[in-house]
């Protein structure tokens, strides 16, 4: 199991608030401890930090803590290895491009026996199913639309995702955060919450740390934005549980898309360990903040 | 015109010596103010650091200075604007896979009335003349490999590159760094500089910056790394001025292989503006430091 965060905002917001609680999971509230990554879908393009070092010790996480990045769209992912050796290589979350986009992708789960056909359009650089899976989605997305000689919008890609998702769901639980800047897709097979704020914004404590944040004096009227995450980061907010099989889509802040697919299948996946709450500081001077 | 920087190294090595000479070319010893960005090829996978801010004045910049980090391959690049706007989708390194390799671009020189047949393997994201150039070179190469199961080796990848650089040349000066993490491919049009060091490895004096460092301390006596940048980076030291039309291949820290084309030409290139010596601190404590 690995922990998963993303977020898809109306205006370009900062994650810091919430990237703050999620790192906790990555060696201190939670055990995983091989690595993590985050993709920043910035007005003027993307970026990813990668580090094969516990989140919760990595000075690159302090770093992007400390930095004030604003984004549309953010996927991260602490790892916790189940196929694949600790290294950066098999860091989530990958990349590749497809029609000049960039797409970013982290998976939650554990594909068996997943052996897709894939064509060399995308290949594997390390060695986790979730790359292979990462890869073939990409493919398939690909040949579907090969006679497009523009990137689809997410009404055209929705669908071919859920016939996908469905597919790979086969082989073990596959919740994963998938964006290519306009819209954030997701899958659930086990586990995954979401969050919608919007005006007016609540004052926010973390689950995972002693911090909470006044979000109503960070983000304007019109905003907008939701995040999702493996397991909720505040308290005392409406946070919504995905159920397996469903595909949603998150365009704009809000949820644009969804489907279920009632033949996927819940494996069985290992406990998960708390070890306590960490009192951590945060600079409450960057707006739009989530 | 930009700023390259590249490393090859026999041993895993860190980059934070040269780097921190390099990164004054991005707003303080020369004019380079749109972006900057960086490459790691670490023994478990690849990592880049991209920013759009002066690399002279990014915090970014500042961590990856301070971050102990060891590669075989490192390609860095400090960008002047000629084509495209400022932002992160024009940053260099460019990256894209190819036969399960990550493969890391960067580009100095201006490209007119380049137009390569693009076949959709590979679009730039951005609107630079230098993506379109790599992804043009990613897919002369898919097409030309594209029975091979496996990624060739350099052997094979070399003549194939040298073809390339003739022709896109052409059009303006193409000076590039190249990577897959095997070796380091180098195309000069009209300003590049080699240096290879081993056993005995010097004291060297940055030219960027006051401050030197005894590299015989920090390297073993098997060592051997080769640097390549527009321009040297260390006074004192027996740098190699790359000829226009020159091919070269680095690979385990030494030139591997060298091919000249005669019919290149070298394009008008406006001055550069150099503005006095900074001074820094390093820390001496890392080995393996180029």
């Amino acid at each position: 199991m690995c922990q998963l965060l993303g977020m898809n905002s109306h205006a370009a917001a900062s994650i810091r608030f919430s990237f703050t609680g999620f790192a906790q999971r990555g060696g201190c509230t939670a055990d995983h401890v091989d690595g993590w990554g985050i993709a920043f879908y910035e007005p003027s393009g993307t970026r990813a930090f990668l580090d094969d070092r516990p989140a919760s010790q990595s000075p690159l996480a302090d770093f992007v803590r400390s930095y004030p990045i604003r984004s549309h769209n953010v996927i991260s992912h602490i790892r916790k290895a189940t196929q694949g050796a600790v290294g950066l290589a098999n860091t989530h979350p990958f990349s590749r491009e497809w029609q000049g986009q960039p797409w970013y992708f982290a998976h939650n789960g554990d594909l068996q026996n997943f052996h897709p056909p894939l064509d060399g359009s995308y290949l594997p650089v390390g060695s986790t199913d979730s790359e292979k899976a990462f890869c073939y989605l990409m493919q398939r997305l690909r040949t579907a639309f090969a006679t497009e000689q523009r990137a689809p919008g997410w009404q055209a890609l929705a669908p071919e995702l859920a016939a996908c998702n469905e597919e790979i769901a086969r082989h073990g639980n596959f919740n994963y955060l998938l964006t290519n800047g306009e819209a954030l897709f997701v899958h659930c097979s086990s586990q995954l919450a979401s969050l919608q704020r919007a005006h007016p914004f609540p004052r926010a404590q973390l689950v995972d740390c002693d911090l909470s944040m006044d979000l109503g004096e960070l983000n304007a009227q019109g905003d907008r934005m939701v995040i999702v995450a493996t397991e909720p980061l505040t308290q005392g907010e409406d946070w919504q549980t995905l159920n397996t099989g469903d595909t949603q889509v998150f365009a704009g802040g809000e949820l644009v898309w969804a489907h279920h697919c009632p033949r996927t299948r819940r494996f069985a996946v290992p406990g998960e360990a708390l070890c306590g709450l960490i009192s951590t500081e945060l600079s409450a001077t960057d707006p739009y903040q989530v």
